[in-house]
């Protein structure tokens, strides 16, 4: 359980001094194997919202941080930034929620404020951020995300849940979701009369799908997996499926998207998927392959072709996608478990066998014992 | 001289119908030695306007052509499109020009007019383009480029002249200025308040700082060149200038330009620019390096950054882009030659030594002895 830094002891020394009691689940090393942990959250400042958590997702980030594969990981480590809960108590300057309100907190938990990116609107990109776990707070605690009975917010990052979006369905939403529905939104990917592909159906890709549809644009799934062309377009609603593997599948779609969504963390040969667009057509890169992209420049140059990264959404962003998914009945397909069978769903997230996200049943089932 | 493909054979049995003769300057074979030739060219129809070629420059593509080093030159190639001149002939439907108009005329001479790049005003990326040289017609014959005495052009692949703009040194707009303007203005680098690199010095570079500079941007050329520092600040206008091989130099921009717009051939490792745009910033590449890019996915996805490849512009582009120049006295910096140098100039050009482009001085100097 020693942190691996002397700043990060420092910080844990820090959140110690926190007087709220708490209960997650936490990684205490490499292993990433989960256990039930006390933990401490401040007390409900004047800007804060305190809120019960009830579901939790887990996304594949989560997985990456508790086995440190991102070699930054903190332990212990309480993860979990795709949280839906009810609110149990505000601060005294907060307008926006009342307890008994139900609400979700995604990726992050503070931002600077005043940068460029907080200023225009994207303070997912402030280099001040701090994210929902594993990062440390302007108060030098380490934060601890929603593997947890009740997490303690600003106001600026809480989304309101509306009415009929269910919060287990909803809450992988506040990551996977939004990380789809920003850049779709930001570059036009967003209406009737469009051809989008989404290359990769797992917990991102399968959201990006309906979305999409919930967009009225004609949806494409490409992957890898041809058993997965039913699921695609029976269960999830896409209007075609093609396995990119297969070159006469690939040619008939070559030159006729608007936009493709990238979701694959594996393949770094995107020259095939340049292909499908249209002139003028882009690729938003939302999943984040180890290896260095291979990108022939013809295939952006001779189209006037685009490639785009995106990375989670700002506050506003997150709370429209939440509300344009309540009013088009979009939510994630989800395998709803018990705190104990946290690390059982890792590994099966490991192997890519889960369809489509893991939901912590946090409210129900994490007891101290 | 004999075409490499038999299709080509008989478009150039096609292109010997036409009676009306012409002088050119040809390539014959990948050596690229370029001699006088005797070409046709067709009798001006109703939608055509014919032109007497006054100066033409020399693009590097130009270059890459009349040596074969993409592997499609069609011999005899006579290159150039980069063309301004005068009108000298109408056809009876032409109703925006009429003899006597300073005109010019760019890379592409026809396009299908139907499809959707056409119908939304980017006929550039029109899969049956017909570019202005070394390109099969519609009518079966080859077209032949700027290196000539005269060219006849529909009507709607010509551009006028404003009053002001220099003949010379505005023809490698036509080419090199829209390339780099056209992508400006789509990606909205076109304002004051915004911080715009510029990667490589030549022919397309330079003219990029003046028109950042017109647009009112801060501008800072990125060189392998030391040596081009005081020129770019000086002589062209730019605010600043690094040397990308310099880490320090590089470091003290880091973060800070809206965009960039790479019009380097050589270097394909990316990540040192991605590193100097702020969050959402947007690289540009105009260049065409001949290996992949190699682009490691977090300088993408980080900071929700954008690599846009860009091809040219179309033809509301290049006239709006040539009004521009003249309202704002943007013009190339140029080395005028005789069409006897310009085989020195193509082997001056190969070793990248021109300050920043040749212009043929086609109307005082193109004899046929």
């Amino acid at each position: 359980m020693a942190p691996t830094t002397t700043a990060a002891a420092a910080a844990v020394a820090e959140q110690q001094q926190h007087t709220r009691k708490a209960l997650g689940l936490a990684a205490h090393d490499a292993s990433g194997h989960l256990t039930p942990i006390r933990i401490s959250r401040r007390n409900t400042g004047d800007d804060d919202v305190a809120m019960k958590v009830l579901y939790c997702g887990i996304c594949h980030s989560d997985l990456h941080t508790i086995k440190n594969e991102w070699r930054n990981a903190v332990y212990p480590v309480v993860a979990g930034h795709e949280i839906a809960g009810v609110v149990t108590e505000v601060g005294k300057n907060v307008e926006r929620f009342k307890a008994g309100d139900n609400v979700g907190v995604g990726c992050m938990v503070n931002t600077c404020g005043a940068c460029e990116s907080c200023r225009d609107g994207c303070e997912n990109y402030c280099s001040r951020i701090v994210f929902t776990y594993n990062s440390v707070d302007w108060d030098g605690t380490v934060t601890c995300g929603g593997y947890s009975d009740m997490v303690v917010v600003s106001e600026r990052f809480v989304v309101r849940f509306p009415a009929g979006l269910p919060l287990d369905r909803g809450a992988p939403l506040l990551c996977a979701g939004v990380t789809v529905y920003a850049p779709m939104r930001q570059h036009g990917l967003c209406g009737p009369g469009k051809h989008v592909g989404v290359v990769g159906l797992g917990g991102l890709g399968h959201v990006a799908v309906k979305f999409a549809k919930a967009f009225g644009m004609k949806v494409t799934v490409i992957s890898t997996s041809p058993g997965k062309s039913q699921e695609a377009v029976e269960r999830l609603g896409a209007d075609a499926f093609v396995v990119s593997t297969n070159a006469s599948e690939m040619k008939s779609v070559m030159g006729t998207m608007h936009g493709i969504i990238n979701t694959a963390s594996a393949s770094t040969s995107m020259h095939p998927y340049f292909a499908l667009l249209k002139p003028k057509g882009k690729m938003i890169l939302v999943g984040l392959p180890e290896k260095p992209l291979q990108i022939p420049p013809f295939a952006l140059v001779g189209g006037g072709k685009t490639l785009a990264g995106s990375c989670m959404g700002s506050i506003s962003d997150t709370q429209e996608m939440i509300d344009f998914a309540a009013e088009h009945g979009v939510a994630a397909d989800i395998e709803l478990i018990g705190a104990n069978e946290v690390n059982t769903a890792m590994e099966r997230l490991a192997k890519g066998d889960v369809r489509y996200r893991f939901v912590v049943d946090i409210g129900n089932t994490l007891k101290s014992d």
